[in-house]
């Protein structure tokens, strides 16, 4: 391990944003999930929450664009359990979704702790997660389609959030390289 | 075809930005060109441009989320082709590239006629794209990977896009239902 990669792993470590995630929600192409944790690592999230889709498996690719090996990954049996697991950690719920109470995808807070939910590629999102969110957030659309491919609506999303919270700073952290759970994961991405 | 549908129509098209464009450098895989094509629909372009791959051959799907049908396409045989019409246009040509003179892609004025030049999965731009463009921009990663995927960059820097243009009204338009692109238009929708 060269310097220059030890130094270049410490940079992105500390940026890492530990109250910011993704939740999918049932989710299931191997295309759109290597996408997601791509943009995932690009935005800074130490790790994705997933959805077990209730048919079929849950493949994807670790390597799309080399992400994943540093971006941490959980599967969750079902949504009920994978909402309730990021709200006792004190994350707001945000789904990607349209409704009557969506608000526009630039006017939410993503300054505070949030999990953004993603709807399956056919289905959308369900209704559990629908009614659970605490914020539905919609991307305008202005054309034929009824809406966009899910990584790129993650995509959109996430890289407001990380607009808003590069413009608050919230990227200029101070490594605490004693820190066990920072030394533990620097150990982990050094030896693989 | 129902009232509604044709009222949907009128509206889409009275909404399509025509110099507003995407022009892909070699792009090939038919997932991202579909999501690009669903992408560019959804923000309301009326078409976009393709330069075909030196290898293999451009295959995409007209289907992703509805859309293709009524975004219209343009396949130039290289990038000389495909940026030297755009030219001609009078568009501004936007490269999707990280170099030195590139900024950050919310700094880009995206109300004047425009084409975003994105590059290829591997390759990325080309060189002579990179040095015909007159402007590069950049979407910041703070992570270990080192590009998003490339639907994922063009949505983002396309949500941009669309977001000056409404607040400049630019969507606000009226229709000519007695224009002859227009009614041309507005038949090829009716009968595919
Ligand atoms: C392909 S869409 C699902 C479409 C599905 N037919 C439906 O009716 O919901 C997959 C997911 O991407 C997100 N998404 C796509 N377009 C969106 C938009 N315009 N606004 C907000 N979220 C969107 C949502 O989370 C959605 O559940
Ligand atoms: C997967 S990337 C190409 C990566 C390639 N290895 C390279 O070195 O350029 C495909 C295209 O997406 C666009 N793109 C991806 N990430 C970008 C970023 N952070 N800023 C600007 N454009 C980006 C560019 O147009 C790029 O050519």
């Amino acid at each position: 391990m060269s310097r220059a990669r030890f130094e270049k792993f410490k940079q992105v470590l500390r940026q890492r944003q530990h109250d910011m995630t993704l939740l999918t929600d049932q989710v299931h192409k191997a295309q759109n999930i290597s996408a997601m944790l791509r943009t995932a690592d690009a935005v800074g999230m130490a790790e994705i929450h997933m959805v077990q889709p209730s048919r079929g498996r849950l493949v994807y690719h670790h390597t799309a664009g080399g992400s994943g090996r540093f971006t941490g990954t959980v599967v969750h049996p079902d949504i009920q359990t994978g909402m309730g697991v990021l709200r006792d950690k004190g994350f707001k719920l945000y789904a990607a979704h349209w409704s009557d109470r969506a608000m526009h995808y630039r006017e939410a807070d993503y300054t505070q702790p949030f999990a953004l939910v993603m709807g399956a590629e056919k289905e959308g999102l369900s209704d559990y997660a629908a009614e659970q969110a605490d914020e539905h957030l919609t991307i305008p659309i202005i054309g034929m389609v009824e809406s966009y491919n899910v990584s790129v609506a993650a995509a959109i999303i996430l890289q407001e959030a990380m607009h808003q919270r590069q413009q608050r700073g919230m990227y200029d952290r101070e490594l605490d390289e004693w820190d066990p759970a920072v030394r533990e994961i620097l150990f982990r991405w050094m030896h693989p």
